[in-house]
This record gives structure tokens, sequence and C-alpha cells, in this order.
């Protein structure tokens, strides 16, 4: 690690790049990797719409909201920019089926992308800017991330709201046309203000961080816009952000390589709606059965193998609800071979209660494998006439070595979005994500989720 | 420490405390001891209301507020609940004048008061509820402080916002009414929030982590009376708050002797506006002035000696504001050894910039006494002439063992809100705040403090 010395203006230096750095000098790669980064998330959260979690929130914070600054996704209602980075966060967040950048566990968009539409739509600035926003917060966001890792997860913080406030802090307060040294501010109101502890997953406490830090990230950019002031070192100081949130924080990668080196082209995208280490499972589970008619009813007993993670995060043999059941190895499992499928309606009640899905869920046996990686598993069902069918993913579907082509983002978004919007509307907002670049008004973007 | 196991459902027995306890049952000194938090606490968030930080925390948050639900204290605007709350967080807390729980650095009012006024307002509830949540928000947020001390604060957490975040949910949750289930879930969101690291003192952005964190607590009590769930182990999950801010907590500090041992009798009231660990070093300049004359263009130099976290924390010997000086063990001795006095004047510009205090200040030599506790400190100060003038404080005024008295209390809250209000409303505003027990109307306080 280099020298804290080294160290001093680490924040000023990162504000600096991120209210400097230009969308047409960013490589291609880099600006496509943003745009796959806006449809996936866009389709995710529009799909949300109407979920529980959002209802609840939405009935908790509009008596205290400001004027109608910022749309709510695939909703009719507007609240004040804030209100509406905290309601679009939960959103993203609340289906597990958003985005990961792998190496720090964080979900990019969940905080950055509320943040940055918000802040779009408030100041009515152009699609080329709330790119630049997205792509530029999400790098401050997995950097940050990178800094405190492993320590940080390992302690209990959930990654996305701990070091993801920076990103939404960075991408609204790009958005919002901030100084490098607002920026230097609107960084350290971000740094107070890491959200959000892994006991939450499960429970839509754990889209509440999400939505937590996009707000927060608003509101320091809006902050660091006036004369307030703070230290201008608080991610680097002594008792600054880094330190408070690992012993040893790995400095260096918040400024290695800024500008040359992209966090988000190291973005994942989930082919599955459900927690990231179920993939493999669901994969495998899907391959088993591609080998021949596999009757639920045959199936003695399935034997899983995952990368240790898997069991620490998802060991639920009898998940209760949805979100249990997105971090359940075993209902992935059961369900996947029983319905040859893992979307939305596999993680719903109706797939929960099944009497087949459950009787199989019972036969599953997962084993913790430190041999695995996090993208690969391996199944072995056995039926009740002694045969064996055997399945080894190398690398899950969206994994990084295995991306989700453009095409299958697409039609990922049009499945996630049919929740909410017919599908000529669900098609146009589509076609307005992908030409982001070129879009005049980029609030036009969240004001055509709104359903008809 | 207890195990683990028999920290089983803290969070749901804290929550089941703070929705339970009557005022009534409460022993006398806790509500004398509610009554003065309020009345110190209520007479600095007045005299703080035109501070520049609070403008420009209005103008940041004004445009994305809600209905005027609640009063900015000292001044004639009001915000939404959630907004007030964080303005008045920052003005009770950003003249160092609040008060302090010495065991845990916690400034308790902080947070809960700013949380408690915005949902009494917003609520309409007796001044009886009102102190009710007081007590039993400074309660949850020392308790919860103690919990994760010194770990915690060393790491380099502001316990205010670390551990206050719950005090804040605790006294809005208790005032909005919530059930033991929406107080545990309230308690949950707080968990998700602990606010502000110690780089930010010196700087305004101190302040900011008790706004954020009130602001907070009234959020998370709301979100709480709304069906949005989140983990009700939130406290004391392997995962959740208390481990994820101390390797080893003492959660047994969170509910030892609930409802009988009460760490609100511990909390204490700064005679001074500025950083505790001065105050000694005040008490001696005067002590040193009472032996004699003591003209400034004689004294030779100052010796100072004072507790470690003295120096630590406030080690400046040429501040360059206001806020800067309120952290400075060498203007402190300085000013108060030339005016004779440890009021908000001695910590203004023009004391800043006068001449004889900053001849004064660069012969402080100011050196760590590990013998001393936190509330003593010696001063010899040396002649021209070569005399030594010498005294010793063994407690400081204020302190938990030499505390103000009432009186000393209301001649502060009429000094500090002589800033912005005339003598006769600042008079029926303490007769108010002493009385708050059988006030009808709750809202009748913060009201009292606009300007006429």
């Amino acid at each position: 690690m280099p020298s804290a010395v080294s160290m001093d203006g680490l924040t000023e230096r990162l504000a600096s790049f991120v209210t400097a750095a230009r969308l047409r000098d960013l490589p291609e790669a880099v600006r496509a990797a943003g745009v796959r980064t806006l449809v996936n998330w866009m389709g995710v959260a529009v799909g949300a719409a109407r979920h529980d979690a959002v209802y609840a929130a939405c009935a908790a914070v509009a008596p205290f909201a400001g004027p109608g600054q910022a749309t709510l996704l695939g909703r009719r209602e507007r609240l004040d920019a804030i209100n509406a980075a905290f309601i679009n966060g939960i959103a993203g967040h609340v289906c597990d089926f958003d985005d990961t950048h792998p190496a720090t566990l964080i979900h990019p968009s969940a905080t950055v992308l509320p943040a940055a539409l918000a802040a779009a739509e408030y100041r009515a600035c152009s699609g080329e800017l709330l790119l630049t926003g997205v792509i530029l917060g999400v790098e401050t966001a997995c950097r940050a991330g990178l800094a405190i890792m492993p320590a940080a997860y390992e302690s209990g913080w959930h990654m996305t709201g701990a070091a993801g406030v920076f990103g939404a802090a960075a991408a609204a307060g790009r958005i919002l046309g901030l100084s490098s040294a607002q920026m230097t501010r609107a960084l350290g109101f971000a740094a107070a203000q890491p959200t959000g502890m892994r006991e939450a997953l499960g429970s839509p406490g754990k889209a509440f961080n999400a939505g937590r830090a996009a707000a927060a990230g608003v509101q320091a950019a809006v902050l660091a816009a006036q004369d307030f002031q703070i230290s201008p070192r608080m991610i680097e100081a002594p008792q600054g952000w880094a330190r408070v949130m690992s012993a040893a924080p790995n400095l260096a990668a918040i400024t290695d390589g800024l500008g040359t080196r992209f966090e988000i082209l190291a973005n994942t995208y989930k082919p599955y709606p459900c927690g990231l280490v179920l993939h493999p499972i669901m994969d495998a589970a899907l391959a088993v059965r591609a080998q021949g008619p596999l009757p639920a009813d045959d199936i003695a007993n399935v034997r899983v193998k995952v990368h240790p993670l898997a069991l620490e995060l998802a060991d639920r043999p009898a998940p209760t609800d949805s979100l249990t059941a997105k971090l359940s190895v075993q209902h992935a499992a059961a369900v996947t071979l029983v319905e040859g499928a893992g979307g939305a309606a596999q993680f719903a009640s109706g797939a929960l209660q099944d009497a087949l899905v459950q009787a199989v869920r019972r036969r599953v046996v997962a084993t913790a494998d430190p041999g695995l990686a996090r993208d690969q598993a391996e199944m072995t069902v056995e039926l009740s006439d002694g045969r064996h069918i055997t399945a080894r993913i190398d690398h899950a579907r969206g994994s990084q070595a295995r991306p989700l082509s453009d095409d299958e983002i697409d039609a990922k978004f049009l499945t996630a979005a049919a929740e909410v919007l017919a599908p000529a509307p669900a098609a146009a907002l589509l076609a307005l994500c992908r030409k982001v670049e070129t879009v005049l008004d980029a609030g036009a973007l969240p004001r055509a989720t709104m359903p008809g």
C-alpha cells in the first residue's frame, strides 16, 4: 500500500476527475457499458414499480415530500428529486435483479441511477450528461468499494450503500454542474453516510439501503452546491471514511489508473431475478434438464456444490416469501429443476407454495466447495431408478466471463418492464435508453416510464 | 461479555421499552434531567438560527422540502418535519454549545431534540409526550453508544451521529405513536444509518452529522409506521449494526438495567460554547485571573497541562475561524486569560484577530498529562517579572461532578437566545420549556422560537 502521504488530496483528485471527464473522451467500450447499465436497470426498476415495498415507502414519505420535480419510475406520482431518488432506489433494488460489480459486490446502478435520473430531470439536462454522470458515478462507487474490500464487507457492511453512496453523489453532482471544490464537499457529505448492513438482506430493508444512499447522494450534491463546508479530506484522512470502514484500506484503488482503467467494464447483468450466488446453480439445473426428461416425482435427491459464499449468504432450506426465496440455494435449485425457468414467477408465492417445488426443495443437499469460483456450480440429480444426471457450470450466464449480450439485456428489459408497461411504450422506452447519448432532454427517459 | 445467544431479541426489547415507558413512572430526577436537557438545547439551537451553516443548509434543501409542518427554530420558515429536523439538528450542534454524555462523547440532544420537536409539531402532541420522547431518545442513543465504545470512537466515528441516530428514531417513533413492532423496525432503519466521521470536526460538516441523523430518525419512524419491513435484529445480529461498528460490542450495555438505570442523569451541559476538552483550561484561566491583576502584556508564557484527549482533539496553535477556535487549546487558554470570559464573543472573528489574544496564544505551551482526568487541567502563567501564577481545576464547571445549576442553565439559555429573540419572548420561551410537562400542545415550544 502506498504511504499515507501520497494519498493526501485523494478526495480532491477524485472530485476533479468526476467534474472534468468528458463523455467523448471515454473509450467506446466504456460508453457502451454505460448504456448497458442504464438499460438493464431501467427495465428492472420500472418492472418493480408496483412492489409492496415501493407502495409502503411512497406512503411513508409522500406527506413530507416537496414539489414534483422527478418521476417515480413506472408510476404516476412525481416527488421532489431527493425523495424520488429514494423511492426509485428502492424500486431498482428490491427485486434483486439489478447489476453487480463482482470485485466489490456492489450493485452500482442501485444508487447511481436513481440519483442521476432525479438530478437530470430536476436540471433538465441532456442525455449525454446523464450518461456521463452514470458512468462516472459507477466508477466512483466501485473504486470506493475496492478501497475497503474485503474488510468492510466481512464486518457486515452492505457494500451497495456503504460505498455506493459516493456513486450517487458523484453522478448527481456532475449532472448538477458542481465545481471541483463543490464536488469535493459532495463526496465529503457522502463519506459521512455509509448506509446499510448485511443483516437487512432478505428483507426490503436491503432495498432501503440503496434508496437511502441514492437520496443521500443527491442531498450531498445540493448541500455542496451551497456554501456548506466540510473537510476536503473526508475519504482519506486518518479519521475519515476509509479508515472507519477498514483498518487497512487500499486507498490507491480509488485513484490508480483513474481515467484509463474503468470498473464499469467489469459490471455484470443478471439473467435471473435473485441473488447472484444462485445463478450458477440455476444454470446447472437447466443444463440437467437439457439432458432429457426429468419428471419431478422421479427426483430422489439433488446434490449441489457451490462456492462457500453461496451458502454463507443463501442457505435457506425453507424460504417464506419472495425475498428470502431469492436468497435460497434450495429454492433456486428446486424451482428451476421443476419449472425449467428462472424468472420472476419462479420466486413468487405461487412457486413457493407449489407442492412439487417444495418436495424437491426438501431433497436438495447443498455443500460448499472452496475449489469452485463464485460463478461456478455442480449439480447431480439422482433419480428414483438410481440414475444420476450431472451438470457442471464453469461460468454462470451473466458473469464477467459469459456476459449477457445486448440483445439479451434488451429482452430482459422488455420482460421486466412488461409488469407495468404495455409492449409499445416499453419498446419506446427501450429505444430512448439505447440512444441516450443523443437525447436532448434526459427527463424524457423517466417520463416515458409512466404507465399510460 | 454475555453470550450472543442472550442478546437475541435485543432490538425488540429496546423497542418494547421505548414504546411502553410512561413519564409518570420515571424517577423525578430523570424527568428533571429531561427538562434540563430540553432547556439547554433549545437556547443553544435558537441562538444559532442565524449561523451561516444554517442559512446554507436551508438554501440547499428548501427547493426540495415538503409542506411547512415544523418550525425552523429561531427563524420564520417552516419545512416538512424531516427537513426541519435536519436544519434544527445543524443549528443545535454547530456552535458546539450543546450537551454531552461523557461516557460516550455523544451530544444526545443534537439528534434527539430536533427529531422529537419535528415529530411533536407534526403530530400536535402534548408536552408530556414530547418530554417522554426526549428522555427515552437520550436513553436509547447513550446506551447504543455505550455498546460500541471505545472501538467505534477510536476508529473515527463521530458518536453523535453514529449512535445518536437511534435516539432520534426512538424519540420520533414514540411521539408518532409507533407500536412495539413498528419501533423495532424504526430502530432497524436507524441501525442502517450510522452517520459521521470525526474528520468533519472543525467544519460545519460536524453539525451536518447531527442534522442528518436527526432527519434519519424521523424518516425511520415514518417508514416503520408503514408496512415497510426490515430485519428485527438489526442491532444485535452478527452482520448488524453493533458488530459493524465494533469488533467486540458490549450489547449488554443496551439492555442492562433498562428502566432502572438512566443515562440521562449523566448528561452534562456546557458553560462555554466550545469543545468540552477546553473547559477545564478556561476554568483554570479564570482561576489564574482571580488571583490578581494580569496585564496581558506581562504574560511571558502560559503552561497548560491537560488530559491527552484534549491535545488529540484540539491542538490548534493558530485557528483560522470560529469553528477551529472552538477546538483550540491555545486559543481557549489565551482568550480567557486576556478577556476574562468564555462566551460566544471569545470565539468570534474579533477575538481571533485580536493582537493581544494572538500574542498570548503564541506563548501557550500545552502538554498532555495522562495523570489528569478529562475534566481536569492545570495552568501556570509566568509573568515578565518572573512571578508564577498557578491554578489547578479538579472538575471543570459543567462536568458531571460539578454540574451547572438550573439557574445557570436558565441564564445560559437567555444569553444564547438573545442572539435571536428579544428578552420578553426569550423569557416566555424559557418558561414554556420549564413547564413542558403540562403544556397541552408541544408545538407551542418551537412556534414560540419564531422571532417577532
